[in-house]
């Protein structure tokens, strides 16, 4: 090969220098590595990798800013390469770890074939995941918050929901589930991010025509008996008025149960219409960090006090998805202020176990919570002093902006908050690509799937539960078929090109598979079995349309009923 | 229904106002629709509509800028909201338009019902678009650059293949690959993403360990004797210098003859081996207008003189979708300008005919052409001056920015360009989902679609062309089948989630269908019918991986060898 590769070297001069490989490139990943590099100085003994999916750092505590477009969307993060010009970045996902050799494998990039990196030290910091796995119909439904394409999403979705309700003069039901956002979850996350969909909502509404505030729905739904657990009952006191005093609805004591593409279902069994529904919880372990067989407590990898886990020299773990004990005997929560210093911690222990040296053990006790409500209110417990309101939220706003990596990015956060004190707020809907493919979607009793005279657009598998095929003819309403698992409906209007026949109504909690036109377009085209088979399912259901009792379709197997 | 809508007025006082329909986004639509707010003034006497895809108006002239992240994302877009608080926006596609009914149909929302628009008066403003159709291998593999999710894209393919050159050691052809940058099209728009595409590459590649500047190929193919055929030879021949001064290789005389994944091939046949092939020609009329069945003259729209369609009373056109003749007898050409002072004509013209007064006809002549190279560099002709260098650039930038629509967005772009002097370029890589579903891909002879060893992602169906299936053992190579149309082929590595037990070749121009792993089990688990067919071809060929001679297989019908 004629270029130079990172181990040239190696491959010259022998035997390679200790390589120390930390996955993850948030607060717990990136300030290890940026300690690591300050540590190697100019000995340059060891050399260091990172593995990130994403080519920059979140600076996750701005997040919910995004939503409302206060700070642009590129100055919420840093590329990781310009804050760590000495490390490898693998931009990539981890498949696995295999402790025994000691190596990372990676996920393939362009060509298909893994990427494997040898390792000397490893450091977790993979933090965790928003996982809506058994919960019925969030992984279909609900919006995660987490990651700068997840604010995006939120963000371009509810433009979108103002825009459409806008222009809906037909259907007031649909234009109230469109002017219903519901965000679940009042810890810190939830709460910034109802408070700041709640101002975007209410601070853009002058631009739309013909929609007016007292349409404007932001709930927002906490199980306990009130929000901001991790703070004093005075300062969540505090943030749940300052909340409701500007419009949002606080739901306390209130699960939600189950989600469709129409609804927030409560505990009790209550709906709230909406097509906007935001979970923040629950936030489960990264699923790499549950298969690697290490000692794990409540979801975290158990380390000892000098972070490295016990049973496993050279494996480290900091950040969320490290249980570290705190000088008081309480593992530290997971916050930016302690993955930080676990990633200093972690790097000086792995430089004094490489050189030779004294390890030290975690001994800080966090400096204090902050949480901010937008609009220049914030609650803050610094040193056991109780901020609120604007002292609080001019606190929050330094203090992050002192703890944003590099001055050219401080430079631009300050003068986007500086505007946005002068000019009003950006409506600007980034969308990038992606159509919505073969999708799963879940409904609920009661709920229309689709109705008769609208387009074709979508073919559904029923994979659980049950449907009524309804036929309105003369403003009367006959339900022609029950349909249920394995059964298929909607090829009628897709196979025609036409328009839909019948409405189909959920009757049993249901969970279907629905494949879009286009893309069942192209797979019949070049499958031919699977264009015969609906060829002849057509064919059957065009000879029986004779409306069929519900009694007689709900005892036998259901006869199937073209839509 | 218990909210207002925009028609209450009419439902209650009896006959509604006229309403002016403008469908298109760009500086033709927005400019119109702007001209007739100001024309509407107090007296209110008819209502304005705007149709577009997305809510915000690109200032298309600083979309290359967009690569580099010079400006940020959303300073290049105005929300079309902000700019036009007296229109009725609506966020849709154009699904047709009812000359004889005048309606306009629009593209399902959130339901699946067709939404319909009333018009008195008509504007067409809908451009043109890229249209790769009939180009071999460019619809699969060529990136189009016309709107801001293009720019996106691009800017992120490009991070992409920087960040998995600098870790890629062992494929060096791999690695050239991904350093190379193709640009087909010398026009002003090629000639500004080549430029603005080689400025980012080269500025950011200190922050990439182990990639060296001589790696870095950013190529610009030209089918004529010079670039930028719009503007005068001197000034084509200095911006030709300017390029190739800083890294641009020009290929002149040369026309892109296809494409596929991994190369772009030549009129002559050469191919120029790339991940990245940006193709800025040619562009099309948009499909809505060529279905409309009105006079058309190269694939422009022909209006009279005071820009109303002939034989069609109430129906316009304005921007590149005119054909509008300017005072000495040519077709105004497709530049903003131009667009500019037909949306204003229009207006002014649709009032007349509204309330009665003097229609006025089209007698701009142009103010000139500028072409930004990037870097402080331009090239201009403003009334008969050539400027070039960095007095022609000092003009784009300011005559740009007074021309940006407000304030708060003129002084964002400032800001931009200023802190750009000061701060090194920014490498946030944005992806918002989108992973590639269904698709479809172009190999030509030699290529391979993937290699034995490798892991299997992907399964393939033939649709035209050939392939032979290569099998390595003890060094030895194998042709052990070879597949045509109707076959498939990587099911095998697919069924059993293994890696690929051959090689498949391309060895008469191919195309085929692709499906990911994710999606081809998602079906395989709910379409029994599906499932059994790969099953059966995974056993027969099971049964017969015995070698094939070549002689054999290539005469009668191929038989399936699984890969």
């Amino acid at each position: 090969m004629s270029h130079e590769h990172p181990h040239a070297a190696e491959a010259a001069g022998g035997r390679r220098r200790p390589r120390v490989v930390v996955l993850g490139g948030g607060f717990g990943g990136v300030y290890s590595a940026l300690a690591l590099e300050k540590l190697l100085g100019a000995r340059d003994d060891f050399e260091i990798a990172l593995v990130n999916r994403e080519n920059y750092f979140v600076f996750q505590p701005m997040l919910p800013e995004v939503i409302s477009g206060t700070i642009g969307v590129t100055d919420v993060v840093s590329p990781i390469r310009r804050l760590l010009p000495r490390t490898t970045l693998h931009l990539r996902d981890v498949e696995a770890v295999d402790l025994e050799r000691r190596r990372v494998v990676l996920s393939p990039g362009f060509r298909a074939h893994a990427h494997e990196i040898e390792y000397d030290h490893l450091v977790l910091a993979l933090g965790n995941v928003t996982d809506f796995r058994g919960l019925t119909g969030l992984p279909e439904h609900a919006l995660p918050f987490k990651n700068l394409g997840d604010a995006l999403t939120l963000r371009n979705h509810v433009i979108r929901c103002l825009a459409e309700a806008a222009v809906e003069e037909h259907d007031a039901e649909l234009r109230r589930e469109l002017l219903t956002f519901v965000v679940a979850g009042g810890g810190f996350s939830g709460v910034e991010v109802a408070a700041e969909l709640n101002d975007f909502v209410r601070a853009v509404l002058p631009q739309y025509r013909g929609l007016r505030a007292e349409e404007l729905r932001v709930v927002l739904l906490h199980s306990q008996e009130r929000i901001l657990p991790e703070m004093a009952e005075s300062l969540a006191l505090f943030a749940q008025r300052i909340l409701m005093k500007r419009g949002v609805e606080l739901r306390l004591k209130t699960r939600l149960a189950a989600a469709t593409g129409t609804a927030a279902v409560l505990g009790g069994g209550e709906r709230i219409m909406t097509r906007t529904l935001v979970s923040t919880v629950p936030s489960s372990p990264h699923p790499l960090v549950e298969r690697l067989g290490l000692p794990m407590a409540k979801g975290r990898v158990v380390t000892n006090g000098e972070l490295e886990v016990e049973g496993h020299p050279g494996v480290w773990a900091v950040g969320d998805c490290a249980r570290v004990m705190t000088p008081d005997g309480q593992p530290a929560p997971p916050t930016a202020q302690h993955a930080i210093r676990e990633g200093t911690l972690v790097a000086h222990n792995i430089a004094a176990s490489l050189r030779g040296g004294v390890r030290r053990v975690f001994a800080f006790k966090g400096l204090g919570k902050m949480g901010s409500l937008g609009h220049r209110s914030a609650v803050a417990e610094v040193f056991g002093v109780r901020l609120s309101g604007f002292p609080a939220w001019w606190l929050w706003r330094t203090v992050y902006l002192m703890k944003m990596p590099g001055w050219g990015r401080r430079l631009k956060v300050a003068i986007a908050w500086t505007l946005d004190l002068v000019l009003p707020p950006d409506l600007v809907q980034l969308r990038v690509g992606g159509t919505r493919g073969l999708s799963r979607e879940h409904y609920e009793p009661g709920q229309e799937v689709f109705r008769q005279g609208e387009l074709g657009d979508r073919l559904y598998l029923i994979l659980s539960g049950e449907v009524e095929v309804v036929r309105e003819e003369k403003r009367e309403r006959r339900v022609i078929a029950r349909l249920g698992p394995g059964q298929w409906f909607g090829e009628m209007a897709i196979l025609q090109m036409t328009i839909r026949s019948a409405s189909v109504r959920c009757v049993a909690p249901l969970d279907v598979l629905s494949l879009p036109r286009e893309e069942f377009g192209v797979l019949a085209t070049h499958l031919p079995d699977l264009r015969q088979r609906f060829d002849t399912l057509a064919a059957e259901r065009q000879r029986a349309p004779a409306p069929v009792s519900s009694a007689v379709v709900g005892g036998g197997p259901a006869r199937d009923v073209g839509v």
